[in-house]
Parts: C-alpha cells; sequence; structure tokens
C-alpha cells in the first residue's frame, strides 16, 4: 500500500505511528502542502478534496481522513476494540478530535510554526488558544482517571489525539498545567516500535 | 435509552432519523442550545464538552458526537456495512461532514437563521460559502457515480451527509447546480419510515 503524506503534519503522523505500532509496510510518497502539491491534478483525482493523509490500496481503492485511516489500518489489532459501544468510544474521541481539538491547536501551530505568526493572523491565533485549552481539559479530565482515553487499553483514539497534542506548544499551548496529559503522552512514547514525528 | 437533543439542529436529527428508519424506541429530552441548556452544570456532567447529542443507556453510560452516536446505534444493520473497507468508507465520510462540511454549511445556516445575518457575522457568513460549495462539489462528484455515498446501499454515511445538505439554502447554498445531490436527497425522503426535521 501506498500513502501519501507531508511528515511535518501531525494528520499524516497518525498514520505513520499506527504502521509502525503493527509493524505495516507502506510506501510513502511525500506531499508539500505548502508547494501546492494537493492542488495538482493528479492528486485530485485521487482525492477531490485535496487533502492528505491518502491511503491507496494495491487494487486503486483509495481511502481518505486520517482517523479512518488508521481504524481501517488497525482493525482486528487491540488498537481497535472489538466491544460495539468501546469501538462507539474510538470514534466519538475522533470525531471530537477533528471538530474540536485540531481546528484550534493544529491550525494555531500551523499559524504560528509554518506561517511565522503574522500581524494580520494574530486575532485568529489568540481566539484558537481558547478552544484549544477548553479541548486539553476535555482530555485531562478523562485522563486523570484512566490511562488512554477508553480506559486500561491504548487504542487508536489515543493515537488520533496524540498527533497534536504532543507538539501543542508548538502552537502556544503549555501542557504544564495538564499533569494527565503529561503523563499520558510520556505513556505513548514509551510504547514498543513507537516513532517520533517528522 | 434517552437522547438529549434539539429538535432543530441537524446533528440531532441525524439520531432521530437513524432510530426511526431502525424503529428504535427511545425517551427524548429537549435541550435548547441558545437558551444555555448545555452549559448548565447538570448537563456538563454527562457530557464534559456540554454539546449534543447526547445519548445516555440505561446503565448510565454516555455517548457523545453524532457520528459516533448513530453508527452505534445502527451496528448490525444494514446502514453499517460489514466489509472492513466498506465501514472505513462510512467514516470517511462521516469526518469530511465534521471538517469539511458542517462548519460551512450549518454554522452558516446558524448565522442566517438563528442570529438573524447580524452586520458583524457577515464576512464571516460569506467566507462559508465557498468551503460549503466546495463540500457540495465533492458529494456531487460521488453521487454522479453511485446512488449512495458509499454505492448501492444507504449507510449511515448519507444519513451524516443529508442532515445538514437537505437545508442547506436556509445557509444561502441553492442546490439548483447539483442535480446528483437533488436527486440523493428525494431518495432518503422515500425510505420507509423516514421522518422529517424538527
Amino acid at each position: 500500500m501506498t500513502i501519501y503524506g507531508d511528515s511535518q503534519s501531525g494528520n499524516c503522523y497518525k498514520v505513520q505511528l499506527v504502521c509502525a505500532l503493527l509493524k505495516l509496510d507502506y510506501q510513502w510518497i511525500e506531499v508539500d502542502i505548502l508547494a501546492g502539491d494537493t492542488k495538482q491534478s493528479a492528486f485530485l483525482a485521487k482525492n477531490p478534496l485535496g487533502k492528505i493523509p491518502l491511503l491507496a490500496l494495491a487494487d486503486g481503492r483509495t481511502l481518505s481522513e486520517s482517523n479512518a485511516i488508521i481504524n481501517y489500518l488497525a482493525a482486528g489489532a487491540s488498537l481497535i476494540p472489538s466491544d460495539t459501544f468501546q469501538l462507539a468510544k474510538v470514534q466519538q474521541w475522533q470525531f471530537f478530535e477533528q471538530y474540536s481539538h485540531e481546528p484550534y491547536i493544529a491550525v494555531a501551530r500551523f499559524i504560528a510554526k509554518y506561517l511565522g505568526l503574522p500581524a494580520e493572523r494574530r486575532a485568529e491565533y489568540n481566539a484558537k488558544q481558547v478552544g484549544g485549552h477548553k479541548a486539553l481539559q476535555v482530555m485531562e479530565q478523562q485522563l486523570h482517571h484512566t490511562p488512554y482515553l477508553l480506559g486500561e487499553q491504548l487504542t487508536t483514539a489515543d493515537i488520533s489525539l496524540y498527533a497534536y497534542t504532543h507538539v501543542a506548544d508548538e502552537g502556544g499551548f503549555s501542557l504544564q498545567q495538564y499533569p494527565a496529559i503529561q503523563a499520558w503522552l510520556e505513556r505513548i512514547q514509551q510504547q514498543t516500535d513507537y516513532v517520533a514525528m517528522g
């Protein structure tokens, strides 16, 4: 299988991390968003929305959306619970990640790290801090009670939230006030076959 | 089971529609977002993020995020494919819905219909039109080829996208230029046990 992605993107890193933890082989094709690679017609033919990561199977079928991709790759492994309710809980955290976490923390990081925090986006950057901390508080509340988001077991929900949380400082979010999140980050980093981003 | 929701919310309607199609019994508790119901401590104890819809099972367990809820409720029914790749495709469309569709179409509708399109949000409303049409074009492209988003079979992915697409005009999006989407809306409305929103 082939994965199209940008090594600096947390959404793409989710896929790399799951492949590493599950020892899955794949071909990586680097796609540079800032250079406009995702707006080229060859890429748009694969994914009309022009987004990465994108998974392409040997038979030509494609799958987009980072969280859908990692749930597909991890199907049958311990990263995906077999219980129906627990499986829904994985999705709950992943939808939370895409709606209430990524648009604040990842976008603030993008504005600061890749755009250099230009004056015209300073107000937007500041506004992102509020939503980002709200998301971090929700995570802290859960991780204060359980080692992983769903309980005792590492799941793809943790991978999804880990991707941008562990670089949240690059978006201006200090994790000092979130001890449970800090312990959880270390717990993930200590997994056998863990790989760092980038 | 109990569902906390707002009858005017497309996200909540997804749950109502799936329950209707599957003939599931539930208790509905109306929650008024504009009146601040989701910011009350009693509700926040159930869902720390203060969002609806929220599913509460008889044993006290709760589940949030509309798409996670409908996938849970439809588990084992024909609305959820059993094939692993097809299941991931359902999620692909649902993550697309929450990241690339809802934040434009549902938010534009909210600004226009519930806030009365105030002058200070006019620029935001206009900006939402671009992203909303981009999402509609992606849907049109798929529905030009297949009757439902995944192919021949109605799935929860269709329910997720139907919720705000069928009221997109309330957010300023004319569907005149999307004939495949219009045919798809009718196809869903003709389902046995279909219920309208509100």
